[in-house]
């Protein structure tokens, strides 16, 4: 008998960003796979395992997840933000499309979230609110050079950016060498958002320029948002300004 | 005394998708403003106003809303998918740029949800597994040729590219066009994905070609995903295909 395998968006962090959908399945499922943050952010539960692994094993823990589905198990894996967002649904498609044809009959269902960017831009007001893209500056799976690529295109194009997978032990250098490429497309008074760790209790949001803006600021659990030459600010008097992207975004930079 | 203003997502439309924090502030709120279709979404309530609008009628929705909260009510706008999102957030916030200075003092919350991108990529597996944007086609206020322009640079960088804003009787033309000039750049057999009402009764999911795709299989319910050149299909025995685009996607088109 096939069993099923989920594979569930958790959100930026806070259950009150989890959907109802995403918490009734993590709590039906007999096993849970994931990063062990993450899985650390799920209630331990009588008679449901858990198979914590590392960050890197993605390709490795979606083979497991699917070997036990496949042996007719009911699975979960979590994943934060949405798990189609640089998140663990493409790694269990991957592993999918390379693997033994009885994985094609596990009943698989992809749960989606609350994406980083979405909760990073919500505390500040409507940055994402034109035209926009989301890239990885992770370099293991891609060369680097289509990074630069990319963030040249969206930034020549007029997109306003998300940048997932900022910075790392294993990959210190990148953001510097993404700022640096932006800056010389955009203006220096482009905003900037660190938002790290949104709706948790070590949130940390800050708002700069592109000209101040220093990857040190950012960790892995960061999720950066740079605007766009139309980006703006609103001072409030009562608190910290609002960056929004006007609907109507007029032009690329030619 | 000043309220409170909260701009809320309410997902794609399954109630399984709202956020529990979208749910209680929703229902907290002294009066909700909304275009009509949305605001029947959310169960009525004793002693609560809704306030229904047009759904062109952005900015003026925005206004009222703020004109509410200044004067001390307890307001929700509630917006489809994420209100960050070609949603309601960038009015707001643009309608607070331009209005009396008593408005920046208003509370102001904005309270992210499932955007319908993220609803359609988990129904068919993880197209935007790797580099992607949003684009809307609406050219209500921005000219056509930033929209190409944007589509031309996004598909030659690689990205897959949500469209949202597709179609509506008032822009019969712009779906076309815009297929027309991603196909000038992309293989033809580059997967297309329609996904329609998500997660609502009249749910309706196709997956196609570029080459095929028809501007008549979409209307204003329906958000696209266009993959790019390394985008995927798993054929599955017991249903439907998966489309993934795969974490490690390689270049651009050179």
């Amino acid at each position: 008998m096939t069993g099923r395998l989920s594979v569930v968006g958790l959100g930026p962090g806070n259950t009150k960003q989890l959907t109802p959908e995403a918490d009734a399945i993590v709590s039906g499922a007999q096993v849970l796979f994931g990063y062990g943050p993450y899985l650390d952010r799920v209630a331990a539960r009588p008679g449901q395992r858990r198979q914590p692994s590392d960050n890197r094993q993605e390709l490795q823990r979606a083979e497991q997840a699917l070997t036990a589905a496949a042996a007719g198990e009911t699975v979960a894996i979590v994943s934060g933000g949405d798990p189609g967002v640089f998140g663990m649904a493409a790694a269990v498609c991957e592993a999918l499309d390379r693997g033994p044809p009885a994985w094609r009959n596990v009943e698989l269902a992809i749960v989606p979230g609350i994406s980083a960017m979405l909760a990073v831009a919500a505390r500040v007001g409507a940055p994402l609110g034109h035209d926009f893209c989301a890239i990885s500056l992770s370099d293991n799976l891609k060369p680097w050079e289509v990074v630069e690529q990319r963030l040249g295109a969206a930034a020549t194009a007029g997109f306003v950016i998300a940048l997932y997978n900022p910075i790392s032990r294993a990959r210190p250098w990148q953001l510097e060498r993404a700022f640096a490429s932006l800056a010389a497309i955009l203006p220096g008074t482009t905003p900037v958002i660190f938002g790290r760790a949104v709706g948790r209790q070590d949130e940390r949001i800050a708002i700069t320029q592109l000209s101040a803006a220093q990857s040190n600021a950012a960790d892995m659990a960061t999720c950066i948002i740079v605007g766009s030459a139309e980006t703006r600010l609103i001072e409030r008097p009562g608190g910290g300004p609002l960056v929004y992207t006007p609907r109507g975004s007029a032009r690329a930079i030619s």
